[in-house]
């Protein structure tokens, strides 16, 4: 069965991933002399920046997310499809999903990254992930609903289990869900249960380098740490989490700490679909491209963002996984498009470093700008700012805006619904029985 | 297994359920000389006239429900507890949860009512009922998730299937859903999908009695029959379900209609927990209680809301289920258990009509109060106000509104994201293997 794709008199590129990678070269190419075509598992574009702040009950999953049709409505020859890939066949020129096959002159994966359990199944199975809205707010009902039964719980050892919530990852992601969950800690637990005794509530962060921010300047890594210490996180450096069961977390010195809980933040691999030669892949799951985001080996297939790995001088071991060099790809990849459509010559990619930062807790962050690094709540101010900025929509940087202003002046997120799906009678497919996209 | 709760030197008032009924209870009786512990399966309370815009992504769930825990969060001697009733055990006082035991020196059971397939088997496991936000949320995904479907079905039969929706019952809810699907068709529709023809989309409205809104008065039921009508819905009239297999449904008449959607909002039935005595077991699965809420048979045990059947001289069949009534004789049940501490007389319980309404459409409304009856833009307004106004919360009150105007000004609702929950690996309780709350 084939996907039912207008034929036009156009080369079609088909996109693989609706994320900050795949949106910025659609964009672009949508109204230029192509047929595109953007394949996603969901109908929405996330902001990955921000699931932190869904898991912690902060904003809603879609003031932070974009509905993929909106993004596109106008735009001339562009088609979207919301289905899961199942398999490339370089041969053909052929994608194959769960909608039928569809047919392509160039192909685009920009499909991300995943969670990296670095192949512990037992991880896997227990930690809870934070790639997805979906994610963010399993965790956001998972945190919720075990304070409600710690109510009931007698024993202190069992009691303890619930209440703390172990963070593995130092990175950016890792740093501001501790910040997070030490700010809700500080005000909205005691507001909300007076029963409990929040001095038995425990945030760990559990570091494998020796510094959190790892990458970041030594100045935003020694302050992150401060302001961390400061809220009451309790920060492990240098420790690795060796196993867990659901209850208790094991660490490479032997140390355990009981935790229904593990926010597994430790790292990413990338997620590509099957039929790629093996010539192409990477470390780090990642696909290797040429400057001009071509797949090593393959003719008319091309990779954007967290999934490409192009060794740039600067950049032997690739670009970070960010979502500025995700964007920065796809808008010269789309460039290019345009170019060879012109018969004019095509531009190597070149990354531009625009600086990294991260928020802990309500105001105070860390920035690296490329001339100027700079903490506290000046940089807290920067952080705001952009990440409202980049936000997808005019709604949408609304209603954080008040979402961020409500929650900042009265120290308190009101979004502590422990909303339950309603199990699907029909075949929408779930998160966790989808192949890999 | 007792419930965890401190033993205090006052009478305990536990009430089942944080539904209008429940939260008029409790607001006016915490802080009075009782221990009050409120008992609901979910940790918000749900404000049910709005269902039908989550469902139509008009608004989140957030914007409509909202916390118990910061509701009562300063109100002593008040204690929330998120469980499910299994049974009570009237000789004892007490009641049995998932939680454990909780003793009672009065119970009062604001348990409401839900949907009513009227012993259909076939139909409660294929139509989509609106009784909770989950489901709200989940025929949201599902609506979009057809349509994306629709568009690579290329049989005809198959794609009307995926593509027209029958809204069951003709009442405020019926009547508000097939408004809102008309207007999604009219102006949301060819927008985010050029390549539908919206020709094909049609929405159907099956009502039992003779006239839409049953109940109210002759003009309003006039109106909006002309309202949906000039939406383009189509309306069955004195027409019954009686059979559904997930794709055709069949009428009374022998007509079907293929529809992979049937949302059923044709009537209501109490909902009950198990232990209560045969002869308080009323129509419609209420329970017969006297003019003071008090369960007819049992001592200590009280009904209030949906799931109450009193009888006035001027309701002989008891109150209409709607809101206002259900609030009336929380306060009232309140007042008199304030009243029996005090030692002063009991007051019976006396319905106000303050009238009801129904909206049709973005800009149509009907609404009956005691003197006088309207319809249009101006009732519409009214509609708006009065919703406003009853919602939980200043947050909750400014986000509504500021989406009913970007979604009026914008022709356009922008939550139309098909957020699929990721499984729940830990046993949060779904809403379907729950037990009856």
């Amino acid at each position: 069965m084939k996907i039912n794709l207008p034929e036009l008199d156009k080369k079609r590129v088909v996109v693989i991933g609706g994320g900050f990678a795949g949106i910025a070269l659609v964009k672009k190419l949508a109204g230029k002399n192509y047929q595109v075509v953007l394949i996603d598992r969901n109908n929405y574009h996330q902001f990955q920046p921000l699931f932190y702040q869904v898991a912690m009950a902060g904003l809603e999953p879609s003031s932070i997310v974009f509905p993929l049709r909106k993004l596109f409505r106008k735009k001339e020859n562009t088609f979207i499809r919301m289905t899961e890939v199942e398999r490339i066949d370089p041969e053909k020129r052929q994608l194959h999903t769960t909608l039928g096959v569809v047919n392509y002159d160039y192909l685009v994966l920009a499909t991300g990254a995943e969670t990296n359990f670095f192949g512990n199944a037992q991880i896997a199975d227990k930690a809870i992930p934070m790639k997805s809205v979906s994610e963010a707010l399993y965790l956001r009902n998972h945190i919720l609903a075990d304070y409600e039964k710690s109510l009931s719980i007698e024993d202190y050892e069992e009691r303890q289990s619930y209440l703390d919530i172990v963070v593995v990852g130092g990175g950016p992601t890792g740093v501001e869900v501790a910040g997070s969950l030490a700010e809700m800690k500080k005000y909205i637990l005691p507001k909300d249960y007076p029963e409990l005794n929040i001095e038995e509530v425990d945030i760990f962060l559990i570091q494998g380098n020796k510094d959190l921010l790892h990458g970041m300047s030594e100045k935003a890594s020694e302050k992150a740490l401060e302001f961390l210490t400061n809220l009451g996180v309790k920060i492990l450096l240098e420790k690795r989490v060796t196993a867990y069961d659901g209850k208790r977390v094991t660490l490479n010195d032997g140390t355990t700490i009981p935790a229904k809980k593990v926010i597994w933040a430790a790292g990413i691999t990338g997620k590509s679909p099957e039929g790629l030669s093996t010539e192409c892949k990477g470390p780090g799951g990642r696909i290797l491209v040429d400057r001009y985001s071509k797949v090593q080996g393959h003719d008319n297939i091309y990779a954007i963002g967290d999934i490409a790995l192009m060794k740039e001088e600067a950049y032997p071991d690739g670009h970070p996984q960010l979502a500025q060099a995700a964007m920065q790809q796809g808008k010269n990849l789309a460039e290019n498009f345009i170019r060879l459509d012109k018969g004019k010559a095509l531009v190597p990619f070149t990354y531009r470093d625009l600086g990294s930062m991260a928020t802990i807790g309500r105001n105070r962050a860390v920035v690296d700008l490329p001339n100027i690094k700079f903490q506290g709540t000046f940089a807290w101010f920067v952080w705001l700012f952009v990440h409202l900025f980049s936000l997808l929509g005019v709604k949408n940087k609304v209603f954080v805006f008040l979402n961020w202003l409500w929650g900042y002046s009265t120290y308190d997120q009101s979004l502590r619904l422990i909303i339950r799906p309603k199990l699907n009678k029909v075949d929408i497919p779930s998160e966790e029985n989808a192949p890999v996209l």
